[in-house]
């Protein structure tokens, strides 16, 4: 075979095992969105077979062979050589496990997970600490054969954020700490504004409809997407073409909705914007879960609780609900929107504090890597945290260590990228003032067309053809670096909190 | 491994291909129902990589090693025994086909498909002539290496109705021929009842919620099942415990959505009612497409058109829309829904005419297979049957030999299994009428659960560890005979046209 026909061969070997993977993401949307409850059984084998023949596919001589043999010819593009080199590096870190740590590591998750559940229901911490024990070991386990420079912790982040080490985190998180935090404290001692009108009674059929709305204003194309509901507000995909987002309704609760509506238009913005004809090859696919996640938060908190966006958006919001808002000034929703409160619960934190949430888990990951505490320390470790940097006492596991489920599926390394997400966008979005001509008057008047096209031709055009850091340089100019977000949240902090101008 | 292990990896190697195939069948499901207009080209290369996996995993050397081991052994059981057999049918039908075959057999069937739309669209037959013909002679090649008895007709409908062949075919339409056409020519001749009541305006949501009422009361599993709109109502399955029907809601016509859902309601509790620890297995799988469509039929026909199920539900229905009901009367109600017309389409015919429909297709198809017409010869044979049987001259070929999907996709052999499931729910239903004790007044009541259950009981319980003959022959006590279906319309049709009891 000649090169050009090596890589088709190639490329087609990828595509097949996206079908398979894709089609398990139809299977579990639809577990998630519409399954009814006595489908769960067969469902969990028809994707425990689907995930075989993916790994078996991706593990496969023949696509080893090819990409050895393409990755020596001269003549194969740069861009092909990229997603040989990306596609080369996860299938070495697949050849890496064997079948007999999968299948231990599958039950250990599920029976985890099962535990994580019951104990959450029952406040039982205790009754889950062993399964989790097992679960911290036998990932330690997976980190020593997969490999790492410096810190364990190392294979894990590298898992969801390529190119991220315990190093370049402890750097971002020294900032947070030095910086981020002593800003949260002030900010939280201070009168915080009142936002009782955002829990009054909304219908769940107007939030709904002015859910779509906000995605049309985004720019999601309904003829690639859709939207459903779910208990947890997620975005997957099928293709570019073909990306679901979902999101919850509160009838008590004006915000979930809204936010949780843009942010997952945010993820489905990115999935719709990667380029249709790279399917199955990495340059097709997302680049890292901080890329992601920067794209999700950027909607979210940089466009949807900005001054600029309400302007034109509350005067539709006050016609859909009068009787809660046509009394509450554009003023007050704004500042009320963006309340500084120290919580207990991380996914409904507001975007200062959320950072100090996941600080908190990061500290006890790094530390239950370390062997520093043991699963049986960490409610305790977890009050002291929340005790230190939220200055909150925790009341009960359920409310505290209990809350997440990312532990319970075996997911160390995870909750970094939200934070690292929303340093990025804030960087990112700095960025797209700069180079977007009259951005603030386009948001000021509902047109979020032009900073959609900025990340498209920007962001999501180059799949994983960059790793995170040269994508940001790129783009930005320089690495990722937190002083992004702290430019962004004083400057927006002390418009709502007028005190901090003098601090 | 001894008899019990080699079962054990036999059902496993079964259970996987099943994990597979009902994949593809939720992938499908969400096309129908779900899926956004640009998702349709990554979903087609999805569904065509999963039946390409399917295959591979049905015809594998080890199942094939298997099978074959396990029936030379004593010790196996008669329900293992007879799985046995089943699967080794259709392992040795899959080994016939070389993939050069299948893959011209799946171009030529895509053709075809899309040149039938075009064609029904711009009311052009010939513009689809060659495509069908193509793959009527494609059809007769498979019928060659598939072999047959007498006819290579007989290879076509045992794809869909095991054990049937053209002369019991023949035998059946003949009976149709000399009984059922003259009795419909009387029935025609008379004057009809009014029916205009249903074709006033009733409005979706009121619909929706009706029919869900109406699967409810047939006994269907809410917990492994749901309903949906599509454009064309059917039934799907990911599981005995997942089962999808899907219905369509025409605002100007009550009666679309009234039997399209309890028909495939009736296709639902068939599958529901499969049992799920055979999963993967044939004695977990549906009989024939006959017999399932007998179930669809008994309940859309035998319960869902007659005078006792309406004694309840009539009532219900007037408090649903009085501003259309209130003033018919259930006579008038039950004989308006039974009005029998010649008409050209056949999914919307009554349930007289509608095997005339049936009738003519068979014919066509016997003539094409014996090459004794061509494709070319087949809208003026279609408009001549449609003359001689129903008495109606066909206006143009949109509403004649273009209006169903089946030729286009290959489907030949698939039209008399629709005639096949309404004859046995006749003889069916006969049976039940006698087992059941108080089977009338309970429907009078609107009492299902004991025809479901007997169903169940009678049924679905066995899969395929019988053919349709032997399973109809141990419920029913005879083999499939039209006399059941003609006593029962002829008494049926004598209490609505009353002229018919002096003819």
């Amino acid at each position: 075979m000649d090169n050009n026909s090596n890589f088709e061969a190639f490329k087609a070997k990828m595509q097949k095992v996206a079908d398979i993977n894709y089609s398990s993401a139809v299977l579990q949307w639809d577990q998630e969105v519409f399954m009814p409850e006595k489908g769960s059984e067969a469902r969990a084998r028809q994707l425990a077979t689907l995930a075989g023949l993916a790994h078996e596919e991706s593990v496969s001589k023949e696509l080893g062979k090819l990409i050895e043999e393409l990755l020596s010819d001269a003549t194969v593009t740069d861009k092909d050589r990229r997603n040989l080199i990306e596609t080369k590096r996860n299938y070495s870190d697949k050849l890496k496990y064997s079948t007999e740590f999968v299948m231990k590591m599958s039950r250990t998750v599920s029976e985890a997970f099962n535990a994580w559940q019951k104990a959450k229901k029952s406040n039982d911490f205790n009754s889950y600490a062993d399964q989790l024990q097992k679960l911290v070991d036998l990932k330690l386990e997976e980190c020593e054969f997969l490999g790492y420079g410096n810190h364990p912790y190392d294979a894990l982040i590298n898992q969801y954020e390529h190119g991220a080490t315990k190093a370049s985190l402890d750097t971002l998180f020294n900032d947070v700490r030095s910086q981020l935090v002593p800003f949260v404290k002030k900010v939280l001692a201070l009168d915080p504004p009142d936002n009782k009108f955002m829990y009054k009674y909304y219908p769940k059929d107007v939030q709904w409809k002015h859910g779509l709305k906000l995605l049309e204003q985004m720019g999601f194309d309904f003829k690639s997407g859709r939207q459903d509901i779910s208990t947890h507000p997620f975005t997957t995909n099928f293709s570019s073409q073909d990306v679901r987002v979902t999101t919850r309704i509160n009838e008590n609760d004006l915000g979930e909705m809204i936010w949780s509506c843009i942010h997952e238009g945010g993820h489905a913005l990115y999935e719709q914007g990667l380029p249709a004809s790279d399917y199955g090859l990495p340059s097709g696919e997302y680049l890292s879960l901080g890329i992601h996640e920067s794209q999700s938060r950027l909607w979210e908190n940089n466009v949807g609780r900005s001054y600029s966006f309400w302007e034109h958006n509350y005067p539709v919001l006050q016609n859909l609900y009068p009787e809660h808002l046509s009394t509450i000034r554009l003023d007050d929703f704004y500042k009320g929107i963006n309340k500084v409160s120290a919580s207990f619960i991380r996914t409904s934190a507001d975007e200062l504090t959320y950072h100090l949430h996941v600080l908190i888990r990061y500290e006890l990951e790094v530390a239950l890597m370390d062997r520093q505490i043991s699963v049986k320390d960490l409610p305790s470790e977890w009050n002291r945290l929340y005790k230190e940097y939220l200055g909150i006492n925790v009341p009960d596991d359920t409310k505290g260590v209990l809350q997440d489920v990312h532990w319970s599926h075996g997911s160390f390394g995870y909750f970094p990228t939200y934070s690292i997400g929303s340093f990025y966008a804030a960087q990112i979005y700095n960025t797209a003032e700069i180079q977007i001509t009259g951005l603030k008057s386009d948001i000021r008047s509902g047109n979020l067309v032009n900073l959609k096209k900025w990340l498209n031709d920007n962001f999501h055009y180059c799949g994983r053809q960059y790793t995170a850091e040269e994508l940001c340089k790129l783009v930005t100019g320089e690495q990722l670096s937190l002083s992004y977000f702290m430019d962004y949240v004083q400057q927006k902090y002390s418009g709502i909190y007028p005190q901090l101008k003098n601090g």
